[in-house]
Formats: structure tokens, C-alpha cells, sequence
């Protein structure tokens, strides 16, 4: 994943600007992008408020996260990112809030009272509890009859090491359901069971009639939803790869079956366009993986999903189903065109990708290293500084712009900086804009920066005040330019980005 | 509820746009506003898609909601008022997403385990559960001790009205958990119990080490978040007022306690001014209720309610609460000052608000009748017509602009229609926009957005295509001007609400 590549930096060296990064106007970089192991993002996500584990002060929750202050603003920029491409701007798509806690009736019907489970054994040796399907595969065996597991498993050893084979020790394939259950109403005797969503799907197949009638009459017709789903997976997380809680942006597009291949392609596409050309994850990161015949649920006519190369290998970040009319038929809903015509089952492609999942790939796609050499002059030896850079697409960066007084104490620089924030934030209301207002060297200032992803810092040094002029400072190239203060505010983050192209 | 105003509209007449609204230059309304009852609302809410009753389908889910196609687009956008106002606005407050399911230690620790309960009695005669706390209320007492209220409720009758008095047919008063319950784990046997936050501050509380760490180590310090939360609620809910599952919106402030009263003051001052001066809520609409003394849980020092006048009467909006050091003195959470000093346990000031909650309060507070008068002219009597509008504050109505073909099928008109929906969204990526396709008159039209709260109205007529003018429609004057489509690019909400102004 450790792909080489060279930046090369254009900084500037505007007057009152002083530190490290700008002592020379010649700096190269080397970089190694991608994270190496799944570790060094735990650690950054922690130190600088990404992601913390939940409930760490009383001995923390497995595999639960929670999202902290720049976590959450990466998380909501991408979340808006994408309900703006798969609905705001589509036509024919419209949102939906659906419930999270939902009766039995809904879960025997969709079939996940039924099937949406995990299939686990217990080693009476040992005493641990294993997933067959997983054991299986590990011995190159794809079986999903339960008595044939057990088979191959006995035949096998168990994953302590200690028996093998595992023989008679090895229990019964048991399946165990993934939805969270519990009860509604007064008093445990008489309250109902009730499950939470272990997707958010089927509340979107329950509402489709209400958007028919209400929103669209006429097909195609999309339904998208972000939510939280619930499974109780006992399987170790990867950290917000497989987390127990998590939010899920899926688009049930509903269609003629004779243009189901066609819309499959094109939300594909779509798909893959928003993920590299909007928020920026990197094409060789990802790859398709195209399900064949014995992947596919009985259901499913198609299968793709896009995989990213997470830190540990790759593995599954969107998903793109052809369901055909499975899930529809399943709640007996039907649909008939409007002005008469035959009632028939609509057939469904399903674009279902995970948030937190989305985030973890976006964290390990924008994490690199960079060597910083400064050429040292006078003879000296060149300069060699590390530095890490979270490189975010900058729509989506926690804080898209960091404004500082070049001098902490300075009342002139820091009474311009609160100013040019509060004028910056209503120019731009859907920007986050942080005022930097800590002491410590300006190069230090920008390395904390590089590092949590924020694509400009825009310093108000002695000059500024009466010049009206500030520097801007591009995280990538780190190049500095000179800019009025007063242009800064009918610049989006679009001619910030082309302001340095054309540096 | 329903004060009296007067609109007065000032239609002007673009020589092609027809239809019953601009048969005259003069018209006037009479409008009541305000819902006069909540099926109204409800009504209202289900055929137009803002929010439908959860699993219809399949015979429901009591005191369960999903929202529809307008609803979703109405919360996202208050959700996202308010995410500005108290997070991207605020210096010193930073956001979070914490875990919905946490282990009892959080909640043992909270004292939701122990007291996060309604009071229960059985009635032995008619079979039914009731609230006893409700009950006692209702015969003026507000007792608390478990032992005295079953005494007054022995005295009183049963709300079937058959028993009076109750006597020994009143069972003890039972506490009941609000909490949801669940095994996380492999299976039940070994299963570990969780449960499903009641409220998103505890994740908050433990996370407050975490910020102060990370995103600023000086106080005073906000965190605010917004999640789902959910309560085994055994009450009538009132449609969004009170449901199983909901989202709040919560800021908790920690300070040191000499400042806290002040801080309170800050942050209620703060909420009515987003409420009334942001989105929009008449101020003759809420009302403070200030606790007092024998209404404070025992942990607070004050607490205030911003009351919304609900159509079934007064009832919480936004809840204001010095919680004093309670909370991290629960968790054993105490804060120490960088740079040494004691360390001591911060006071923590709450303003909590439920957004679905809020939401019903918005459209209550939208809504209203209104009958316009059109002069029949040529001695031909006045036309009286009633409309329906949710008046909106425009920022955060679900679909800002509705773009229309005045002929559905005048392939000129369409296109252009067409072609400004797509240049208004890359322009207002943040705006919804919606491109109206339907026939029937162009005053039906306006009726249908009006009745969905749709600020502006943009009509593509005749002329359109040659002169590129197009006829912008208010929806509360009911005025039309004619603006360059050109114009309209560069013309955000408040640049349309100044141009009518000045009309």
C-alpha cells in the first residue's frame, strides 16, 4: 500500500512568517502514503480527538467507538457529502428517517428472524466459542450445511492448537441470530419483543407505497437513508471496520426489471465517481469484487462490491445488490402504475455502504509520512524533518481553514483573527473554521494541522493588520500565498484550491 | 392559539402566468394561524410525506415514527441550524457522536439503574396499568414517597371510573424502568446485559477527560451532540412528542460553579434567539417555566423549560438545567487546570432539546389558514378560497425552491426548467431544489408548495426561454416578480427574502 510518490512543494517566504518550514525557499518532500498498520490510526485517531473507545473511563465496551470532536465533524462532512449526491441532487430520490426499533413481524417477514445469523460452535475441550463458517473456510471449505461443517470441522483441528483432530469435542453448528432483542412495554411479563435494525433496508421496503403516493408515483424511483443499524457480531472489529453500533447510507432504487442491469451500472458508476472525484479516496486503493453464482444470496442476481485496502487487507466498502424482487414480494408490496395498468413487484438495486467503515478507509487513504528535507545553507547539513499529513479532500476535512495570529499575544494580530473567523464563518456557514490561538513556533503550528488533515492555515502576522493581507498556507504543496483578507471571503474552498494551482 | 393577522399580498401580473392567484391585481387573506388541533398536523403530516406511523403495513407500532421525503429534509435541516449556531459558531464547543448501546457500570454509575423510572400501579378490578405519579397529580397531589402515594390512590378512583373508592383493588406502587434492555454477546446464557442510552449526555460525562485532552484543555468547555435515544415509554405519546425512539440535541457547558449561573443565563439567552431570530418560532408561541424548588431533581440547582404551546396545550420544549457536579461526580470525573492547581469537579450547565420534538413544534407553529379573496371584477362576485400553508422560516424549509414549466409539455419551458435546476444546485449545493413536472394549473401548483412550506416558487413561462427573465413567487405575500434566471444563480435565500421586501 506504501506507494511512492514525490511532492514538490512551491513555499513562498512571505516576511513575518518565520519557522522551520519556511527558512528556505527550497523543500522537498518524500512521502509515503496510506497507513502501514491498522495501529498508527488507532493511535492519531486518539491522541488528536478522531475517535476514542467508548466508555474508557469504567473499562471500556468491545467494539464500540465513539466519535470525537474531529471525528464527528469528518464524519458529518462526508454523511452530507453523500446524501447531497445520492439525493439532493438526483430527481428521482428522496429521503427517509425511519424507525430503528421495529416488531417481530417486520424481521419474519424480511426472513432475518429466520437467516440472519452466524454459524457457531463450541469446542468442549477448550472451552471457546468459534465461527464455523469461518473454520471452514480456513480449510478451504465453502460448505454451509450445517451437519457437513460439523463434519469438516471434526475432521479438522480446533484453533486453540491442542486437538486435533477435533473429532467428537467439536459441538453442533449452532446459529446465532444478530439482531439485539428486547421488550416493549410496562413489565416484562407481558411486553412485546421488539428488535433494532440490523439494517436499515427494511424500513425503506415498509415505506415504499407511502412514497408512491406521496413523493413520486412513477418508477424509477430511490429511497435513501442514513441511519444507525445494530448487531450483536462476535467477531473481533478491526476498529470501526465491524463495530456492534454503526451508521449506514443505503439507497434502495426501485425499478423495472428490465432495467434493473442498466441502473446496476449506473449506480456503480455513480458510486465510484462520488468516492474518487468528490471526496477524494484514492483509485488504487479500491478494486471490484464481482460475486459469482455460489456467493450470491439465493435472492441476489448480482453482487459487486467496491473493496478498499484497509491496513489489514482488503475488504468490503460498499456494496452494490441486485435483489431483484425479494424484498418487496417478502411485505407482500406490490406497485401499480399510475392511470391503471397491471400491479407487479418492482425489482431493487441496493447501493448499502457503511459510514464508519467509509471513515476508517478515508482515515488509512489520506495518513502519510512525509520527510521534509530543508536545504540547511552557509554549508550546513540539509535539514531532515518528519511530518505526518492526514491528506483529506478538503470539503471534507474536520476543519476546512485554521486561522492564527503569527504572535499569540499580539493584540492587533489577535483582535484580526477573531474578526476575519467570525467574517469567514457567516461568508461560509458550512465550513468548520477554527481560531489557533496556542503558543509555539508557527512551523509547529502547521505540523498539528497537516497532521489532523485541515488543507489551509491562514496566518495574521505584524503586516497584516494594516496591509489587510494574510498568508495562506497550503498543506499539501505547503506553498504560502499573500492574500487580502477581504478576497478570503468570496473564496470557497474551490478558488482556494485554484489559487495555489495557479501559484 | 390562533391569533388573527392580515397579509397583504401584492401580486403583480407576468404577462403568461395564469391561474386563479393572478386573475387580479388585488387580492387579500384573512389567516388564522397555528394547528387548532394535532390531527391536523397529523393529517397533514401523512399525505403531503412528512411523517408516516412506523410499519403500517403490517399493522404499526405504537408511539412510532418515520420520516417521509418533506420530513427528513425539515429535521435534517433544523438538525443542521442548530449544529451551526452551537458547534460551528462556538469558540469553545466541540461536537461528538457517542455509543447508543453502553454496559451497566455507565448506567449503575449515571443512576439510571436505579432511578430512571415511572411509578406503576395495577388496578385488580379493570385489569389496566396506569402512571400513579400522573394520577396523584390529578388529585392535586404531588406526593413522591411510593408507600403515600398508593394511600391517596387507595382514597381516589380508578380511572375506569367503576371503583370509588380504589381501596385495596389498587396494587403497589411499582417502579418501572425507562430503559431498553439487551445481551450483547454469543448467546443468552452467557450474554452480557446493555442498555439503550435514555439520553445522550452520559456518553458526554464520559467522554469530558477525552476533550479536554485532544481539543482544549481550559474551561470553560461545550460539548454537544446529537443522537438517538430511546425510552420504554408506557404513556399516550401525542404523535412526535413523546416517542419510543427520538434524537436530541444537547450541549452540556462545563464551567467552574462561580460562573455557572451567568453561563445558564448565556446559553437560555442563546437557545430563544436561535429559536425565534434562526428558524423561526413566534415568540408568542413558547414560554419560560422556571422550576422551583420542590420541582428540581435533587442533584440541580436550577433548572427552565422553554414551553411550547402545543395544540393539546403547554408542553417542554428545551429543558435548561445547572446540573451542578452531579454528573462527573458520578463518574468520578474531576478536571485539573494546565499548568498545576488543585483539580476540583466542574459544574455542568444542560440545554437539551429533543429535535422531533422540535420538529412538531415547527409545524404546529407553521401552520395556517388562510382564506384569499379574489375580486370577481365585471360585478361578478368575489372568489373565496381557502389555502393551507406552512409558513416556514425559508433556511429551513424542505425544499427551498420549486422549479416549474408553466406547460408541462413545452419542450423549451422543460428544458430550461431543466437546466436552472441543475445550476441552482451546483450554485446552493446546500439548498434542496426540487423540479416540479406536474400538469394542472400553475395556482393549483402554488397551492401544493404552499401547502409543503416551499419558500419560492420559480415558474418558466413563454418568455422565458427569449428574454431569460422567470417569475419568482412568494409564498406569503403571494407576489411575483420577474428576475433574471442569471440573477437568481448568485441570489441566496436571503437575497430573494430582500428582493421581495423591496417589491
Amino acid at each position: 500500500m506504501a506507494t511512492e510518490e514525490i511532492v514538490t512543494p512551491r513555499p513562498v517566504k512571505p516576511r513575518e512568517v518565520r519557522g522551520n518550514e519556511t527558512m528556505s525557499g527550497r523543500a522537498a518532500t518524500s512521502a509515503a502514503r496510506g497507513a502501514k498498520d491498522l495501529q498508527e490510526i488507532v493511535r492519531l485517531c486518539k491522541t488528536r480527538g478522531f475517535v476514542f473507545a467508548s466508555n474508557d473511563i469504567h473499562g471500556g465496551f468491545a467494539n464500540s467507538f465513539d466519535f470525537g470532536p474531529l471525528g464527528v465533524l469528518l464524519k458529518r462532512n462526508i454523511e452530507q457529502s453523500w446524501w447531497r449526491r445520492f439525493v439532493t441532487e438526483q430527481d428521482a430520490c428522496y429521503g427517509l428517517d425511519s424507525s430503528v426499533m421495529l416488531p417481530p413481524v417486520v424481521w419474519e417477514k424480511s426472513g432475518h428472524l429466520q437467516n440472519f445469523s452466524d454459524p457457531l460452535v463450541d469446542c468442549r475441550n477448550c472451552g471457546k466459542r468459534y465461527r464455523a463458517d469461518h473454520l471452514c473456510e480456513a480449510e478451504g471449505n465453502d460448505e454451509t450445511n450445517r451437519q457437513a461443517m460439523r463434519e469438516v470441522l471434526s475432521n479438522g483441528k480446533c484453533p486453540c492448537g491442542k486437538l486435533q483432530p477435533w473429532g467428537e469435542e467439536v459441538s453442533k453448528v449452532r446459529d446465532f441470530n444478530l439482531m439485539f432483542e428486547t421488550l416493549v412495554g410496562p413489565v416484562v411479563e407481558d411486553g412485546a419483543a421488539a428488535f433494532f435494525r440490523p439494517e436499515t433496508a427494511q424500513g425503506t421496503y415498509l415505506n415504499f407505497g407511502n412514497y408512491t403516493k406521496t413523493a413520486q408515483p412513477r418508477l424509477p424511483l430511490g429511497i435513501a437513508q442514513v441511519g444507525k443499524a445494530f448487531r450483536n457480531e462476535v467477531t473481533p472489529g478491526q476498529f470501526l471496520f465491524r463495530t456492534r453500533e454503526f451508521e449506514q447510507m443505503e439507497l434502495q432504487w426501485f425499478c423495472r426489471d428490465e432495467e434493473a442491469e442498466q441502473w446496476f451500472d449506473h449506480w456503480l458508476a455513480e458510486g465510484l465517481s462520488w468516492l474518487h472525484g468528490t471526496i477524494g479516496v484514492r483509485p488504487e486503493s479500491v478494486r471490484l469484487c464481482e460475486h459469482d453464482a455460489s456467493q450470491l444470496a439465493h435472492y441476489a442476481r448480482r453482487t459487486t462490491d467496491i473493496e478498499f485496502k484497509y491496513p489489514f487487507g482488503w475488504g468490503e466498502l460498499w456494496g452494490f445488490a441486485n435483489r431483484g424482487t425479494y424484498d418487496l414480494s417478502c411485505h407482500g408490496v406490490e406497485y401499480r402504475e399510475p392511470g391503471g395498468g397491471k400491479s407487479f413487484v418492482p425489482t431493487v438495486i441496493e447501493p448499502a455502504l457503511g459510514l464508519n467503515r467509509l471513515v476508517l478507509a478515508v482515515l488509512c487513504d489520506a495518513f502519510r509520512e512525509e520527510t521534509v528535507i530543508t536545504p540547511g545553507g552557509d554549508g550546513a547539513p540539509d535539514k531532515e524533518e518528519k511530518r505526518t499529513v492526514l491528506g483529506f479532500e478538503p470539503s471534507i476535512a474536520p476543519y476546512a481553514l485554521a486561522v492564527m495570529p503569527l504572535v499569540k499575544n499580539n493584540a492587533e494580530q489577535r483582535g484580526m483573527s477573531e474578526q476575519l473567523v467570525r467574517d469567514l464563518r457567516a461568508a461560509s456557514p458550512h465550513l468548520s473554521i477554527v481560531l489557533e490561538t496556542s503558543s509555539g513556533s508557527i512551523g509547529k503550528r502547521y505540523r498539528r494541522y497537516d497532521e489532523i488533515g485541515t488543507p489551509y492555515c491562514v496566518t495574521v502576522d505584524y503586516d497584516a493588520p494594516s496591509t489587510g493581507q494574510v498568508t495562506v498556507r497550503d498543506r499539501d504543496s505547503m506553498a504560502q500565498v499573500r492574500i487580502a483578507a477581504s478576497d478570503l471571503m468570496s473564496m470557497n474552498l474551490t478558488g482556494l484550491q485554484r489559487a495555489f494551482a495557479e501559484h
